[in-house]
């Protein structure tokens, strides 16, 4: 399969070999690890540019930093390819993203060498510096690193953790990697700041020069103190670190052996909290890459030698580009419209909408909270709001949910993507638990619908509201159900009989309509399209309730607190007792892995749910004689 | 009843009124506003030394900006009394926090001065600059202001926003209030800076040389910039707001009229962002208050010429105390725990461990996700944290709490303070909705204590557990049960039977067992103290509903995806159809108010619950019975 060959890096089986090599191999050993993280990727799919990036960042940190005894945590975790290549994964790495293979992400119970899982962004100071006032407290040695890119940097969490660690007496270095990108274009002050601090001759010449006296601390900084000073169009050079406690350095070279070790050699031999600031670039040293990073962000499979092509037959067309184009319409039709997005402008279908109405186009960073809120101001001044937010990361914004939206009853429409199972990102981004998070706050309503068409009708629904709704979608596509041109909504807050049974009947919540749909066939059995996890259609509820034995729920979200059970709970309420059967989504943390199979796995796919409704139920008579006469 | 009288403020209906004042009468103003606030808090109790604070500060606002047109948001909105007074709400004051009177906070419904409700922490920026941008969108010519205090600028969403707003182009401004002093005492590498930025003569000076430049801004730039070279001590003053993009003017005495009205005068004809850097005393002009501003953060009523004085028979035990001498005692066993809170140290009942253990004790400021996840990385390391975080604010750190916490199954306990009503606070606070939202996470457990001694033992059996667990008790006291002096724990995930009766099971989660104890007695009722809302103990649940024809579930949170829809799901996935009546908070906010009064209005006292349970099941014979015979 190998279209190249690895030398060193099949020597290393784990940092520990690498700590052996001299400076010359580390860099011999970097070109092959970059190449092999290219093929790698080229056959499975999955991040490329961010990894691409950090090649020689971590053979540096595990040069120098005793891993796993010192702790690295990885922010994001999304380039962490290389350091899972080399702590004894490289063998396993044509399994990645796949179920039962390695996860996209550092994962605890993956390798010791993985001491903290990450995934969702801006977590990796904190827990760096919990790990080392543990250490600490255990009267320990241990250096603790957390490398954190500079779109993560602008999330809240980040600089809470930057201001709890600055006057801990910690020994905590803090990697600042640099490549002037997150997922969508960098935004906001912090990034114009960092921008700032590489602009003029600055880091050019700490990098030139920085080479020769890089082999003792003091000297360094007296010269970069120097160059600061130098520095023309900086109102304050490199300091908004060192206002926070940390001892700031660089920005140095991050594809840089010669850089990279002696400076990382001499952080170890400090006292206190280090941030080191590296700058990268994405892509590095594969040209495609470099030119659009955006596009090699997180690519399928492709040939190295061609790049990315695009498929001869367009693919369906996807949830997120049913919002997309919903969104645009809309704006079209109603100029109070504005389009909220935390850097997730290619992920949540808004390329086009930005490109068409830039002044109503709010990227806020990676900020969560504060988007939500920011839609809560707007909502308050007549303009309408609307957030695009994958449902994982509404769990970042959920007090703002709270406390600013529902509890001021703001109309502010929730175009939660991701709902349900996300795939080859696994557990850490499972839209699982949104139906209950959220329909247990007053004043919010959740839509459900069951395909694409449905999609674009319920987002209009949600948007004619005058109170906060979300409509939650999984992500890819759904059965293909072509949405209508028109802006036309569905009844709120209102389900549909979609087919007529006998003895059971099916309610379906969201896109396991199309199963449930096919296993009522063979079971005889009704099916309800229920489309509001909130507000519950109580009166369909209650007329099926009173001509069925038994109702089964259906929804792509846990069963603990969900869809079903507010059918449990509106039953309950009307004083109806019959039995009910909840399938979902199971009390456990789902890996990554192609999501018609782990529907399937979890017996949410038609053939799952006839056998779950006959395992409870019994076989009807009807599906008896059918499969009789067949 | 009025002690003083207030010739001047008495004439003001609203802000117009007063911004027909000369500086000399503001003056005067100022020293009534102060005398009835203080008058008025020691009548209802509340939030003095904050308001004290922010007398001129209001005056000075309302004084230059447009209200309501321009738009003031108050962050937390603890210090908006003299907002409230001068906002024409003068006259209700005395209904202050009480059941149908006004909100301790900032309330839309309230006034259309009050622009934006606030209550917890950081969010005034946000929503200041959604405003903004909103009316720009809108082409009005509208000035949005966000008074945010220092403690409050710790939380991360106020960096994200301040991160945002320095890059847009809005008319915003940002007064930081500067008093150095959340509840708690400030921590973090921000509040040291504030520190700095105020040491030495820099502040002194600018504030004895500033009035007289201040008619014409750009000379006083000039002038603190030149202040800035000279004051010592400082790396780079003043600069970390300018590095976010703002226009950073100040610090200004923030109890000074003539510095504060023709600053905010010329601040108003800026374009863009603008950072305000006002400085004030918390508790200004009482002197008890000056001197402890902690125990006149919110004191109960009291008689303002002898301050507050130690009651003669000590008040019952709260729940908070039962956690705080839990956490020391558990502390002095086990080396390994350590105390972490999100600025709440006397909130959560932990001054006595941070005297008694300071090196195990980490106040990390108010920003509860770095907390989680801060908590997270230690237990990573076989250190066991305990994190004491209100319910309400737990909402903080939800995905934190799911990504970082439960998703790698690490022993963090949760100690969940006011879960359920929370009385004066209101809405904002309530601690209503942490069931459904922690139970639907796969590895998490949350206990409900019934009383005081199970709150204690439950706190061990959480500790004991090698999984997440919380324990969530209410504001206040209870039935005042004592603890037992021992560490002992209760079975994991067991709940006991207390009252054998007949026909209907009350299944009981928390301290409501204490009314249902009550409402069974007239019912003749079985009675079940489930303990844990998860696990749920389903081998008692079914073999209570097999021998009961109905069951009554009570939960102090909302019935939505609560304990009683647990119960549910139980019975529907062990297949026993029975009714259950779910009693527990309704889907609404709940304002403020007494909590005792506010459980009997949702029907959850034993009064309430004989009421609901006998409408929907009729009345017993035995208690037919029992009322013919009494």
């Amino acid at each position: 399969m190998s279209a190249t060959s690895y030398p060193l890096l099949e020597s290393i089986h784990d940092p520990a070999d690498l700590r052996r090599l001299s400076r010359a191999d580390l860099k011999l050993l970097a070109g092959e690890l970059r190449a092999f993280v290219l093929e790698s990727v080229s056959r499975t799919g999955g991040h490329l540019s961010s990894n691409l990036g950090t090649v020689e960042l971590t053979i540096a940190l595990h040069a120098v930093f005793h891993t796993p005894e010192d702790r690295l945590v990885w922010d994001v975790g999304h380039q962490t390819y290389p350091h899972k290549i080399l702590t004894g994964r490289r063998e396993r790495m044509d399994s990645l993203r796949q179920l039962g293979g390695l996860s996209g992400f550092p994962q605890r119970a993956e390798s010791e060498y993985d001491t903290f899982g990450t995934a969702h962004s801006s977590t990796s100071i904190s827990a760096a510096l919990g790990m080392a006032l543990a250490a600490r407290q255990q009267g320990l040695e241990r250096h603790c690193v957390a490398i954190i890119g500079d779109g993560a940097m602008t999330a809240g969490m980040a600089f809470e953790a930057l201001n709890n660690a600055g006057v801990a007496d910690a020994n905590l270095l803090v990697v600042l990697n640099d490549n002037d990108m997150s997922i969508s274009p960098p935004v906001g002050a912090l990034n114009r700041y960092l921008a700032q601090l590489m602009s003029g001759n600055f880091y050019t010449r700490a990098r030139d020069v920085g080479k020769n006296v890089l082999k003792n601390v003091p000297p360094l900084l007296e010269l970069a103190k120097r160059l600061e000073q130098q520095a023309k169009g900086m109102v304050v050079p490199a300091t908004m670190f060192e206002q926070f406690g940390f001892n700031y350095i660089g920005p140095i070279d991050g594809h840089d052996l010669d850089s990279l070790i002696p400076t990382l050699e001499n952080i170890r031999g400090l006292k206190g909290p280090q941030f080191l600031h590296v700058v990268t670039k994405k892509g590095q040293g594969y040209k495609l890459a470099e030119a659009d990073p955006v596009a090699y962000h997180g690519p399928g499979k492709f040939d190295p030698k061609i790049g990315l092509v695009k498929p001869a037959t367009p693919p369906k067309q996807t949830f997120t580009q049913v919002f997309g184009q919903w969104l645009c319409d809309m704006a079209a039709q109603d100029p109070r419209l504005v389009g909220i997005t935390p850097a997730m402008r290619e992920g949540s279908g808004m390329v086009e909408f930005e490109r068409r109405f830039p002044g109503r186009y709010y990227d806020v960073g990676i900020a969560e909270q504060h988007a939500v809120t920011f839609a809560a101001g707007m909502a308050c001044e007549g303009v309408k709001p609307v957030l695009a937010i994958y449902s994982t990361f509404l769990q970042r914004g959920y007090d703002q949910l709270i406390h600013d939206v529902a509890l001021q009853n703001l109309p502010v429409v929730f175009a939660l993507d991701r709902a349900g199972l996300v795939g080859a990102d696994g557990a850490t981004h499972a839209g699982a638990y949104d139906i209950p998070f959220i329909r247990c706050i007053p004043n919010m309503a959740i839509a459900c619908p069951a395909d694409e068409r449905e999609c674009r009708q319920l987002l209009t629904t949600a948007y004619e509201q005058n109170h906060p709704v979300a409509v939650r979608y999984p992500r890819g596509s759904g059965v293909g159900a072509a949405p209508l041109s028109s802006l036309e909504g569905l009844p709120y807050g209102r389900g549909e009989l979609r087919r007529e049974g006998r003895r059971i009947a099916i309610l379906a919540f969201g896109t396991l309509l199309y199963p449930a749909l096919a296993a009522a066939e063979q079971l005889d059995a009704t099916v309800v399209n229920m489309r509001w996890a909130k507000p519950l259609d109580t009166e369909l509820l209650l007329r099926v309730a009173q001509t069925h034995e038994a109702l089964v729920t259906v929804e792509e979200g846990v069963i603990l607190g969900g869809a079903g059970s507010a059918v449990g709970e509106a039953l309950n309420a009307a004083g109806v007792s019959l039995p009910v059967l909840q399938l979902g989504l199971p009390d456990a943390f789902i890996e990554h892995g192609d999501p018609a199979r782990l529907l399937a796995l979890q017996g949410l796919d038609a053939h799952g749910m006839v056998r779950s409704i006959e395992a409870r139920f019994g076989r009807s008579q009807s599906a008896q004689r059918g499969r009789a006469a067949a």
